[in-house]
């Protein structure tokens, strides 16, 4: 079981549902508040004083302070308003209380307002925001002094970023090509089953399906080959950054005769929305997004994944990289990335094709903290499951994690790229989104030389700490870093912390799940979707007398809007949310819920579009809700608001339309 | 003169640079933590405590808090050595302290930590956004019912989305013909010179040159002409987004016979760093942005801009967009945005050809407050020079605003679209940019459904207020709302708060400009650079015996070395900062300043490529730098530090290798 140690520090991570920690809380910032106001003092106290007591009696003074505080008070009252996602009675969307320490991180480097644009506008914090990207870099298994990670505004930007430099990776063998042939030399490069040929001796379909690690050692050999000018002009007049699509489709058709089809994206067909932002905004369009299907776990298939790239490759497709999800948004599923690897080396091998494999574990990133031991080593299944725990009442669950899980964690570790929200399961407070490369080289081929600037001077200098020339973002909050940063200190990425607190909530989470199994919900039956591989809780309800998917589904609507806060006004006991399971998308997942469901068709489903199938789901990131014995009894209460939102939506169904 | 009411609040609007509002901020925060906290004690009583009072005396809570408090305090120690944009003595990049009611409106919704992604994970800062971006499309004089406007993470994405949202409207008329032709319909529409054809009658040409605003009228009457899903269809099938590039370029080559050479996006030369980043990932190519030269004020050349167009025009090359700057980054110069919309309207009139015209109003946005008054109503130039006032000693300087600044910014009204960073001159926490759209229809080109939404359902429904359908991010926090609308409520966007606050930090801008002018810096010489459109102020030292381009780059970035943290450790009396005018972004501009200088020549200038001129930089954001009579006196202190480390630079150079 847990170190008791861990379990008690749980208590003093968070602010609580109560406030319990308020006196700590508000010592804290307090405590930064003065520092900063003394730190300003300090500094050339000769200058004496802008701001007279005088000043501060005049009437413009008063009435301006009157203004602030009457608009703060009015703004207090709006925020009551809120969402109370810090209570166990929230389980609806990824989104709980923010750790004390990444609030007061926060918080106190806010008062600097340092700009993490450059180590000039950040001296502290862009130092903490390297050291951060390094940190879940080693998290995701990947070497740190190969590795480059930062922080993001979010998830999207995060994941755009991570394309975005990847078709720069998948398209640098074809400017490399151009660039050899300017500089007048030729290179010996490794293609992807392996053999090491002639650069010039590769024809379209081999350039781009050179391995990344072999783009960019061709990358780093061609340095050599001219003075530093000749080959970085002679590699951006090639390159599609410079180019553009336009005229880059064109010199392709007049080089290589044929300029091959559009490259695509594969994704599982579950893919957050954002991915179809995109490809839109990158100028790849969303039509060569190809979806993967999933399994019944909602895991991207990897038969299918295989199948996929036979086609494409018989059709001369290339494919710019494949994005794996690491806890999908709607119900926290992992993909089985070690089984994805396979796909893509035996590609490799067999097929001789290649691309850039991507994680998208914004959501589920911070859940390889559960695979570290305190020693820096991985744990195994058997060492997490016993830390778990597994209570009597959950024995028909199977024990969580599988050696499967681990194994997909570990896996993390070959990836190209991989995205991880703090702001998610990082417990800290928006914005900070985070993105990591497994071979920091890779962020070269993005950087771009404001005027002010020399050629970049080595690591640690401030060109290389101008992250601003090597992300896609300008200015950003680097009060953001020091809170993730302050975070990490308090929770290690390992058992200690962040592992110990997403194993609490994937143990509330089964704790859930297993309460759902065995609730009676007469007349209602609770249709439970396959056990999470996190911590989100997928289900639905039915009523024997229902015949159609759209009873069901107004049902579950019905249910929906009586625990959610999407009507103004509504006080609902729990909060939950809903998604809706449509075709394509779900046709991997969907066929063993509508045959457990027993209503409705597969056929019927499809038919329905849009509309598809209304799935409640309860995300789980409340850490206390797995100790059933302290504390409130927030998992029968949800039973007993879920029964009785059941019932109140049946009535409505039922009442004659005039009542309504 | 100023109304003196105006002039004691600004006192009251920051915490100062002794922290003399330390009192206010504290009693501010404080009361904002325990009002959240008494906010969740209230929020179902019964519940009882997840947290009890013997939790926090076991050990593991001990050793957490130990731990937290360790922690933080080695934080706190480290943000010691940040920069201390708050003081008089900082006059470096755009950076000052943020309006109490921006950190405290901030600190108070993070508390919350909603989410503005949607409107279900806040249900109070999705609003206060709206109405923030409501009331900056106002301030540029936007119809507000009309427009559209958000915040974003910061300058770079707020410019993305608005060309990525422009490349969508131009091209909407290519796929609204495709879809027409789909669904078997014609449509009259609005040709560049004001003509009504049919749609089916317009070549390639004509179709890229439709004005933006008859492009979305076409949109809305398509609408009509089948049912929702049909005309979805049939536009998607034949947009860019869904093609992409690669396909999208074939297909109007099949369709037209040329698909013309690619787009080009037009910016003045001197513009942001980021728009290269920008075109890049668009796939548009950074070969596709032509620069418009600038005059000897920085500001792009109309004339140049029209000699452009006819170019492009003659080559049938379409324009995405113009980039106008209202506020360069490193010299605050306004293009003369009245003039460019002449051109454009020219362009539209004399060679059927037009663009999106986006104002790139990142720094320079806020001033636009200077030309409101209390009603709403205009100011004219001579009001606004009243109240900035013109002391004696800068009986030299041009009255400013002059009338034809404030018709540029007048014109703002006349852009598609305009960024502007409530995270610069607003004077707010990072992070928080803003774009805004003239017409807001044009959100609806970049939407995308999340799988749990069904269409749109009006104005001010959970549909609507979805930001994250409509917007490039996803999840971002509610607080960077709650901080703007509370600092916009304090100080309002008009001669009383915001337009005060420009109008002193202009004030103390040409008080330095003044003071630099008539400064003795024997033996140096001082080169000033043309009086700034608002608040910054460049300049450059020489010495008589200098004889090249080299020794007065050395002199100056010896200058820059003792006043700046670019070294660590360095204690500076006071920063600045500086840039490099780099040939051929400054060719317009330069000449003038050498032959000022009286050494090197344009000549010698261009070969030294990147090397370029280097120019010192004093932006003052400090708006009490204006009053001389209160407090320190950071000009003189200013001018002395100055020839100070002038003196220390050249005593280096002219030493032997070997002291150096």
């Amino acid at each position: 079981m847990t170190d008791p140690i861990h379990h008690d520090a749980l208590k003093a991570w968070f602010l609580g549902p109560r406030g319990e920690n308020a006196e700590l809380l508000e010592r804290l910032f307090t405590e930064a508040l003065r520092d900063h106001v003394f730190w300003r003092r300090n500094y050339h106290p000769e200058d004496g004083f802008t701001i007279r007591e005088l000043d501060k009696r005049r009437e413009g003074y008063d009435r301006a302070v009157a203004t602030l505080t009457q608009e703060l008070m009015g703004l207090l009252a709006e925020l009551k308003r809120g969402v109370p996602f810090f209570s166990g009675r929230y389980k609806g969307h990824m989104a709980f209380e923010q750790t004390i320490a990444s609030q007061v991180g926060y918080f106190a480097a806010m008062l600097y307002n340092p700009n993490n644009v450059a180590i000039e506008a950040s001296p502290v914090t862009t130092r903490l925001e390297v050291e951060v990207g390094s940190q879940l870099a080693g998290m995701m298994g990947y070497d740190q002094d190969e590795a480059w990670g930062h922080l993001t505004s979010g998830g999207t930007v995060a994941n755009f970023e991570a394309l975005w430099v990847a078709r720069n990776v998948i398209y640098l063998p074809i400017a490399a090509r151009g660039a050899a042939d300017e500089l007048g030399v030729d290179l010996e490069v490794e293609r992807a089953d392996g053999s090491r040929v002639p650069l010039s001796r590769l024809n379209l379909w081999e350039l781009v399906n050179m391995p990344p690690s072999a783009a960019l050692d061709l990358w780093e050999a061609l340095w050599s080959c001219g003075s530093r000018a000749e080959v970085h002009d002679a590699l951006h007049g090639h390159s599609l950054q410079t180019l553009g699509y336009q005229e880059y489709v064109r010199r392709l058709s007049e080089a290589f005769g044929d300029p091959l089809p559009p490259s695509v994206v594969l994704v599982a067909s579950t893919a957050h929305y954002s991915w179809e932002k995109i490809v839109r905004a990158l100028g790849i369009g969303s039509n060569q997004l190809v979806f993967i299907p999933v399994d019944e776990n909602f895991r991207m298939d990897p038969d299918a994944l295989w199948e996929t790239i036979v086609e494409l490759t018989e059709q001369k497709v290339p494919i710019l990289a494949c994005i794996s999800v690491c806890g999908t948004t709607e119900e926290s599923a992992m993909d089985r990335l070690d089984r994805v690897l396979e796909v893509r080396e035996r590609a490799r091998k067999e097929l001789g094709v290649t691309f850039h494999l991507h994680s998208d574990a914004c959501y589920g990133g911070y859940a390889a903290a559960v695979t570290w031991d305190e020693a820096g080593e991985r744990r195994s299944a058997a060492q997490i499951q016993a830390s778990v725990g597994r209570p009597e009442r959950e024995s028909d669950l199977s024990a969580w994690p599988s050696p499967d899980w681990v194994r997909s964690m570990e896996a993390l570790a070959e990836t190209d790229s991989v995205t991880i929200d703090p702001h998610k399961l990082g417990y800290t407070p928006y914005p900070a989104g985070a993105v990591v490369f497994k071979d920091r080289r890779a962020r070269e081929l993005v950087a771009v030389d404001p005027p002010y600037l020399l050629p970049t001077q080595g690591l640690g200098s401030a060109e290389d700490l101008f992250l601003g020339r090597f992300v896609f973002e300008g200015s950003k909050p680097g009060a953001a870093a020091a809170s993730v940063w302050l975070s990490h200190k308090v929770l290690p990425l390992d058992e200690r912390g962040y592992g110990h607190l997403v194993e609490r909530t994937v143990a509330g989470a089964r704790r859930l799940y297993a309460a759902l199994a065995g609730a009676e919900m007469d007349p209602f039956r609770l249709v439970l979707l396959p056990e999470p591989d996190i911590n989100i809780v997928c289900f639905l309800l039915t009523h024997p007398g229902f015949r159609s998917l759209e009873e069901v589904n107004a049902l579950n609507e019905g249910i929906y809007a009586r625990m959610s806060l999407s009507e103004p006004g509504a006080q609902p006991e729990y909060i939950i949310t809903r998604t809706r399971f449509q075709t394509p998308m779900y046709d991997g997942a969907v066929d063993p819920i509508l045959s457990r469901l027993e209503v409705g068709s597969p056929e019927e489903w499809k038919a329905s579009g849009k509309e598809g199938l209304v799935v409640l789901r309860s995300t789980v990131m409340d850490p206390f809700l797995a100790d059933e014995e302290d504390g409130p009894d927030h998992v029968g209460g949800f039973i007993q608001a879920l029964q009785s939102a059941a019932g109140r939506s049946l009535r409505e169904l039922r009442a004659p339309a005039s009542e309504r």
